[in-house]
């Protein structure tokens, strides 16, 4: 199992090659938080962090060669990987399903990734790249069930915690649950962590009612980042070892919290990027008087034609 | 004239009404720049600032009464009062000219404003403002050639320099020159601040060349944020007296660094808010090794829609 000493290690390994990210104190609202803008991470989410602990530990031990990494992910996850290895000068393969958008897909070839297309769903696409790395001996790099991978995401957290000066709350987006596990590592006990999903992807919801993982049916606008369709191993491990509060937030929720984060501070997020936000408006988050409220907006890869209300074309 | 302990009077006093705006390091940047994410500030801008210590320190001699505040401005100017007087219970006329789009009209009504629409151009709308404030006797707020104006934009830079732990340049966008002085005022003697102005806008270039504040023709992307007529008052006499440098951009420059903050961090900046950026970007910053180096990005209302190229929708 890893620790929170993991988490240490990983943030002295990543340092330089992941930002860290400011945080704004909303205190025009009534709860007061603190939100932490990880959607300012390299590649627009905190996916950086993990990929680039995986793969900085497997080189450092010398377990990459010439396959370089592979991956599956059309997705935040798959960016992360392909940018990572870019600045490595590692070789990455990212196998995506058929029905990733175009646009997506030249982005990963941008960064000199081999893109691999396949299957009609993100499982295929999987399936084929853990078959591909048997072959290539490439270092597998999972989205978020991985040692390090999970002790990266947690860097996020240490980081927060250290710019907030102590937080007694914190509230995560969760999709294999891979980030709020690392945040529940790099917290101190007495702070409650709460994850947050979609009502129509509550894999870690299920996964507690079930005392275990399993299989969930996932839709919705924050299905492409918060859509796994099971909470990993190591995320159920530590989350009930340790403790998690659930909370979900429907598909109106998120959609307002976007707009809102648009209108107060001009930021864009994805679905899944604003899903704490999102509990936090609708009133899904209680908190005692003072506490320390830290709120983790975790995703801008999204397209923000749709938000502006307001434009300026006048002088003075 | 006024003096840097007027920028930490005014610090004080608007703490409980504006944010602290966040820094970034961009360390993946050869001059590895501290960039302050003023956009991030209540209104979008900057703006808030000035106008929060303008209406305050009127407010604390009782020099506001019944009539409120009225100031001239369709832009950012115009919004930060509004939402001034919004918040401080306090009545706020604004003069637009008729060019104002009916976006931002309602923006200004929804914050309570009554709102003024007069004359063809910025100049008609602000000569209407005047006389209306000799009737009405309302507190009238510059949007930039004023003191307490200029001493609640040096917040920015004071702040910058506590964030940063020292700078030793700084760059910031020029209109009338508010937002610069206020920076001049609150950096040590020894930091350099260069002004950024549009090639099609250069205020603060052309005053420091006829020595004295000039009538100049204004166009462009960045004209309805930087384009005022006429370098302010008080803005060249701190700026010729304490130093200052002048830079100017072209348009395709800041269309280039408003799309590099896009695709770099996923912010939306208007074309004046990444003018000083625009001048980073485009080799006209000289430093030398080891130089910590600031740049404020300013303001953010803007239509993003322009902006993407990648748009997610996969899972993983
Ligand atoms: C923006 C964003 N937020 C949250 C998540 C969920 O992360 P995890 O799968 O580690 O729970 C993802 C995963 O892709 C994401 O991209
Ligand atoms: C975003 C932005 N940047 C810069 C400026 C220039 O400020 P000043 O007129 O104080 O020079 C303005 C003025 O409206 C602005 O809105």
């Amino acid at each position: 199992m890893i620790t929170p000493a993991d988490v240490l290690v990983a943030q002295r390994r990543i340092a330089p090659w992941v930002r860290e990210t400011p945080v704004i104190r909303w205190d025009e609202h009534p709860s007061r938080p603190i939100v932490k803008l990880e959607a300012l991470q390299v590649t627009g989410s905190f996916k950086a962090r993990g990929a680039f602990n995986r793969v900085l530990a497997a080189q450092e031990v010398g377990a990459i060669g010439e396959a370089g990494v592979i991956g599956a992910s059309g997705g935040n996850a798959g960016l992360a990987l392909a940018y990572a290895a870019h600045r490595l000068g590692i070789h990455a393969e990212i196998v995506v399903p058929e029905t990733s958008s175009p646009v997506k897909l030249e982005r990963l070839r941008t960064l000199g990734a081999t893109v691999v297309v396949h299957g009609q769903r993100y499982g295929d696409a999987y399936d084929f790249a853990l078959a591909r790395q048997q072959v290539s001996g490439a270092l597998f790099v999972h989205a978020y069930d991985q040692e390090e991978v999970v002790a990266g995401q947690g860097t996020a957290g240490l980081e927060f915690l250290d710019q907030a000066g102590g937080l007694d709350v914190v509230v995560v987006a969760a999709g294999g649950g891979g980030l709020v596990a690392g945040i529940r590592l790099a917290m101190p006990e007495h702070t409650r962590v709460i994850a947050v999903e979609p009502t129509l992807a509550p894999t870690i919801r299920r996964a507690i009612e079930a005392g275990g993982p399993v299989d969930v049916e996932v839709a919705g606008v924050a299905a492409d980042s918060l859509g796994a369709r099971r909470c990993g191993d190591l995320a159920y491990h530590l989350l009930s070892s340790m403790g998690v509060e659930s909370v979900l937030v429907d598909e109106e929720e998120m959609i307002v919290a976007r707009q809102r984060l648009w209108d107060e501070f001009r930021l864009v997020g994805e679905y899944g990027g604003v899903a704490a936000l999102a509990a936090l408006l609708a009133g899904k988050i209680e908190t005692n008087e003072n506490d320390r409220l830290g709120i983790i907006f975790c995703g801008a890869n999204s397209d923000p034609s749709d938000l502006v209300k307001q434009v300026s074309n006048d002088q003075g």
